[in-house]
C-alpha cells in the first residue's frame, strides 16, 4: 500500500524447504516464494513475535479461497492458539462445507489488517497509510475432533474478548453440530508493517502543503446492555478493558 | 459472522441475466448465484444507496484472486467513482501485472468491512459481531487511459480524505507511468450487515451473565506533523474533519 521501492529482499529457501513448527520455538517463519513481497520488501517481517502480535490485536480476517475457479474474500472471525489459527462457521457456508470430509482441505488466504494512520506527503505519489498486516497461506481442515472444537470455540470468544469464553453458557451438543470450525497452521506466513511518517522528495519539501500523519485506532464505546438482559448485571471487567 | 439461520432468500435470476449498468439509475444491483449468502441471507441488501454507503467509509478493501491455483487476499486502498472501484498498486505488484496487457483481466473479489461492535450474548454460541461489509466479484483491469487514471488517482486520495488531492503535488509523468491503477466494475455486487443485540434463546435469558454490544469505530487522533514540514503549515480543514 505504498510506492517506496525495493530495498532489501529476505533469502527464499529452495523450494521444499519446511516451515518450522511450533516445537522447539524457532523464532521465524520461513519466508517463501509467495511470503516475499515483489515490493516494499523492507516492510516485510516473519518473526514469531511480530506475527503473533498483529494476529492477537484483531479478531476479523479476510478469508480467502478458490470457487470454481474464482477467488471468493469473505471477513470471518478468527482465534489463534499457539501456531494454529481457528476460523468460524457455519456448517452451511461454502468455504467450511469445501473444507470438510473428505478431508484434501481448502487452500486458503487469510489476511488481517490494521490500520494506524493516513499519510499526507506533499505529493500526491508518496501519500500511503501505515498499517500492520498478517497474510497466511495454506491448506485449511474442518475440526471434528470434539475436544479441539470446543477448546477452539473458546479461544475463538476469548479472542474477541479474553476471558469472555468462562463466562458465559458452553455451546451445547446441538449448538457444537450446527458450528463448524477450521484450522489452519502457521507456517507460511509474513507479517508486512509501514510506520513512521511520509517519503517525500526533496524537491518537494517547500510545497505548502500540510505533510504528516493522522493516527486511526479502534476505539470501544460504552457497552449498550441488552433489552433482553433482565435483572440489572454490572459490567464484567473484561468489557470494561476493552 | 453469526449463527442465526436464514430466513428468507432473495430470487437469483437464471444465468447471464445482466447487472444493471449505472445509467437509468437502477436502484439495486441483481442478486447472483455468488452474491446471495448461503446463510443469513437476511442480511444481504443490495440496494446501490447501502453498498456505496459501505465502501465511501472504508478505503482499504481486501482484494482476493488466484495465483498458481490458490488464493491470494492483499490489503489494498481504492477508491469508488460512481459503478466503478479503482484499486491502487505498483506496477511491479503481481496483481497488477496480472491484470495488465494482453487484456483478459484478473478475476477478483474485493471485500471492504467495517465492524460496528461485539455482540456478547448469554450463550457463547450467540456471540457474534455487528458489522457492515461488501463483497464484490468481477473482472480487474489495468487503467491505461492518461486521462482515466489521473482521476482515478484523485479518487483515491480523496476517498481517503476528502479535498485531498487538491491540496497536494499531482503525480508527474514518471509517477504517473510507475503507479498502476485497476478498475473494477460494480455489477456482481452485496452488502452483508448485521445490528442490533444478541439474539439468545429464551430459556438463556436469566443465565447470570452480561449481554449485549460493545460499540467499536476507528477513531481519527491528532494529527502528527511530519519532521520534514518545514514552515509551520495549518492543518487543513478536511484533516480536522476527520
Amino acid at each position: 500500500m505504498s510506492q517506496t521501492p525495493s530495498r532489501r529482499r529476505p533469502q527464499i529457501p529452495s523450494p521444499g524447504t519446511d516451515a518450522p513448527s511450533s516445537g522447539g520455538a524457532p523464532s521465524e517463519y520461513v519466508p517463501t516464494e509467495r511470503t516475499v513481497p515483489t515490493r516494499s520488501a523492507e516492510r516485510a517481517a516473519y518473526d514469531r513475535e511480530t506475527v503473533h502480535a498483529i494476529l492477537d490485536e484483531g479478531y476479523v480476517c479476510h478469508l480467502g479461497f478458490v470457487r470454481d475457479g474464482a477467488p471468493v474474500v469473505l471477513p470471518t472471525l478468527y482465534g489463534r492458539v499457539g501456531d494454529r489459527l481457528y476460523l468460524h462457521g457455519s456448517t452451511g457456508s461454502r468455504p467450511l462445507r469445501a473444507a470438510g470430509q473428505p478431508d484434501p482441505g481448502l487452500a486458503v488466504c487469510v489476511t488481517v489488517t490494521h490500520v494506524d494512520g493516513l499519510v499526507l506527503a506533499k505529493s500526491a505519489f508518496h501519500h500511503s497509510i501505515n498499517y500492520r498486516s498478517v497474510v497466511v497461506h495454506g491448506t485449511a481442515h474442518q475440526v471434528t475432533d470434539p475436544e479441539e472444537k470446543t477448546a477452539a470455540l473458546d479461544a475463538l470468544v476469548d479472542h474477541v474478548l479474553p476471558g469472555r469464553s468462562a463466562d458465559s453458557r458452553p455451546g451445547n451438543t446441538k449448538e457444537l453440530a450446527a458450528t463448524a470450525v477450521i484450522r489452519l497452521d502457521l507456517r507460511e506466513v509474513s507479517a508486512k508493517i509501514r510506520t513512521g511518517g511520509p517519503n517525500d522528495e526533496p524537491e518537494d519539501l517547500a510545497l505548502p502543503h500540510w505533510a504528516g500523519v493522522l493516527p486511526v485506532a479502534p476505539v470501544y464505546g460504552t457497552p449498550i446492555p441488552a433489552d433482553s438482559q433482565g435483572p440489572a448485571i454490572p459490567e464484567p471487567a473484561y468489557l470494561t478493558a476493552r
